[in-house]
Order: C-alpha cells, then structure tokens, then sequence
C-alpha cells in the first residue's frame, strides 16, 4: 500500500455505449444496465481498507450519477465533490452522435481507428449550432462552449494540470481520491500516471462500471503498474468489449 | 423578481416519514414516493427564469439524493455541490429511532409537542454508543461526532451563522442557490429570513419535495414575506400533514 490512493471510475454503460454511437460531451444518461455496473463499483468500493474522502466528477451525466449511485451504495454520498469539464470525455468532433459501426464501414478501417485512437489527431470539428453541439450549453458559457473537436493529446494537456494543481493536493495531504469519468480523459491520467509512450496508450482500453485503484508512493508514482482493478476478470472481459467497438 | 433569489427544498419522503419515527441524525433513505416528490421538484425548478447555479446539500442522504435527483430531473446534475453538517436535520437526541404516535401516548401531548416545536427544549440526549447515535460516523469526527440533542434554537445557532459566511456571498454575487435539507433546518433559515418570533416558528411547517422559492433584495430580504411555494396546494396539503404528525 502506498502513501495515499485515487481509484478511477469509468462511468457504467450509458445509452450511447448501448447503441454503439460516438458520445464526447453529448450527456446522455444510463442504461439500467449502467445503474447496475455504477451500484455494484460501490459495493466493490466499500470493502475496501482505504474509503473515499473527496470525489472528482466531470459536468456529465452519466459519470455523475454513476458516482452518486457508486457513493450511497458505499455509504460514502456525503463527501465533498467538485466537478470539472477538464474531466470530460473527449470532445468527438463532428463524430459525436454518429453511429461506430457505420461510421467504421463509410469511411474504413484505418480512418475509422485513427479517429478513435490516434493520438494527436483530432476528427474533423462539429458544426456550431448543430444538434449534438455544445456551443449553446450553460455549463460551458464560462469556456466559450469548449472545444469543438479533440484528440487524446488535448485531453492529457486540459486533464493532466487540473490533476496536478487540484487534485494532487488532496492526495499530499493523504486523501484517498475517487475520479468518476470517461473512457479517454481516464486513459489520459493512466497514461500520465504509469508514464505510458503515445504509442502505447493506443492500446489501452478502460472498462465501464469497474473501480481502477492506484496506490501512490510519495513521488505519486503508482506501486503497481497499471493499477488494481477491484474485479479482474470482469475488467478483463469489459476492456476487450471496448476494444471491439466499431464491430457491428 | 429581487436581486438574487434561493429556493429551499426539504427532501422527499423518507423511510422514517413513513413510520412515523423520529430520524434527527440518523441517516435514512427516501422512500419511492419520496424519489417521486423529488423527480417533480426537479421539474417544478426546471420551469423558473431562475436556475439554481450552486447546490447546497447537509451530510444526509435523503436530503443528498433528493437534490440528486431534483436537479437531474431539472438538466442541472453539473453544477457545484457543498455539503455541510451545519444543514443537517435537528438532532432528535434520545427521541432518534422512537415512534412518535408511541412517545405522544407514553409522554402526553405536553410534552411531546413541547420536544417537537419547542424553540429552546432540547429533549433527552441521546446516549454515547447506543443504536441511533452518531459518535462514531466517520463524517463527523472532525466535530466530535456531533451534538447529542438539539433544540431548534441550537439548529439556528449552528445554521444561520453558515448561512451568513458561505451562502450569503454566493447570493451576493448574484447566483440563484439551492439549498437542499430538512425539516428543522429549512425552519431555522425561515425564521431567520422572514424575522419570525420565538413563538411565531413553533406554528410553521415545511411539507416534504416542494420548492419554496425566496426572492431577496439587496438587503437579502424576502420581497414575499414566507416565500412563494412553486406548488402552492400541494404544499398546504403537506404542510397539514406534517402538523398532524404524532397521531396514528
């Protein structure tokens, strides 16, 4: 066990996950299954020796309510919470509301993939005013709407400084941090927590609805490589469903 | 319309509502009529000029869960939560977990109502390590555990204070707040807000799930004396049955 410890989060499956379409900051809600993935990663989370002292959540939906599910069912709903766009999925683009599958077969193996796991190479921006735009969205007024199209990189770069400037303070100071997040923006804190190449984080795949505990030393440099997923097989067996995605 | 305006929200029912017992500090969950009364509270909110930009919530769950779902209902899941034991209900001291038909049988209607409504009569304490007390919750180890009994005089000690430092700025600077909460403490705010007597607070009550909504000038007074309920019949009803708690 190291000096301090962040478990992340990925939200349970949403109703975009359900039906395979690309999501970004578009804020659907949960599927029930979802609601069953978030009750059950609170139930994982309260047999832990170390319980969450603070929560971090992004402005979406479906990763607030799977920490406000996760939270009650670990009898831990009334710790202190902040929320943050920095902790958003990536911005999808002109992608965002389009389906994985067809998406995969009009424009083909190799764009399909660079899209979605390319490191630095961001799909083509939405259309401000367009239906899953979020250019009108009061959450956002503040950040002029936000993005209108992001890569990984983007994310690492919004991501990366509010985890260091915001949240490693409550790890120092011996908190145990809980992230509810995204599919990306948690591939972009792994990818700076294990201090995996650009390369490598292509090949990274995060699961829905199972916590990720990181145990820390003292540099914050993890104790395990990777991290402990508190339910293995299924981590392992909702990690290649999410690598399959874009299948029919 | 003033210049910044709080809407009050006392949580849906709660198990205990519905048995009839007296709850305090004991950390019960909504009932699914108590969900219900926040779903439509969040769709009464959904409707005002004014949407809530913070949410204030105490440390309990029902209070917790119904503003998690009151503002989901009302698209505003994303804005920023504080969470306070200042808002936390009366602690009921050693009344917590008792029947309140059966204590107004074995006590009288005197002294019952004297432990219900009275400003400054706090009943027994509640004793150290027993079934409903709160010494060992870990969300209030920085307090000691918290108080062994309450009167509603001690609620406006703790709350009016937290009210004036914390919340009163944010309204100052012009933000529509949220308070989610409880019985005694939406009491105590009233009474604070509305300049009610000693005397006068002993006859108001809140009904459960019904935003009541506060317009304040630029002296944060009420430009409606006790407020406008988005609700008016559903909480006269309510209202009525709170007052009527104690028979069987």
């Amino acid at each position: 066990m190291g000096d301090s410890t962040l478990i992340l989060l990925r939200h349970g499956e949403s109703e975009w996950n359900a039906k395979n379409l690309f999501t970004g900051w578009v804020d659907v809600d949960l599927t029930d299954k979802g609601r069953a993935e978030a009750l059950r990663a609170g139930e994982l989370i309260k047999e832990l020796d170390r319980q969450p002292d603070v929560l971090y959540t992004s402005l979406l939906r479906r990763a607030i309510t799977t920490a406000n599910l996760a939270l009650d069912a670990a009898d831990r709903h009334w710790i202190p919470v902040h929320r943050d766009w920095r902790l958003n999925e990536r911005h999808y683009g002109a992608l965002q509301g389009l389906n994985k599958a067809e998406t995969k077969e009009k424009y083909g193996d190799d764009q399909f993939m660079k899209w979605r796991r390319s490191y630095d190479t961001p799909p083509p921006p939405i259309e401000a005013g367009s239906t899953f735009s979020q250019d009108r969205d009061p959450r956002y007024a503040d950040i002029g709407g936000g993005p209108l199209t992001e890569c990984l990189k983007d994310v690492v770069e919004r991501f990366v400084p509010y985890f260091e400037g915001t949240i490693v303070p409550d790890l120092r100071a011996g908190k145990t941090v809980l992230i509810a997040a995204h599919g990306n923006s948690l591939r972009a804190l792994v990818k700076y927590l294990d201090g995996m190449s650009d390369e490598d984080v292509v090949g990274l795949n995060i699961p829905t609805g199972i916590p990720l505990r990181y145990d820390l030393d003292s540099d914050l440099k993890p104790t395990v490589v990777g991290g402990t997923y508190l339910d293995p097989e299924a981590a392992a067996a909702g990690a290649a469903a999410v690598a399959a995605q874009g299948a029919k």
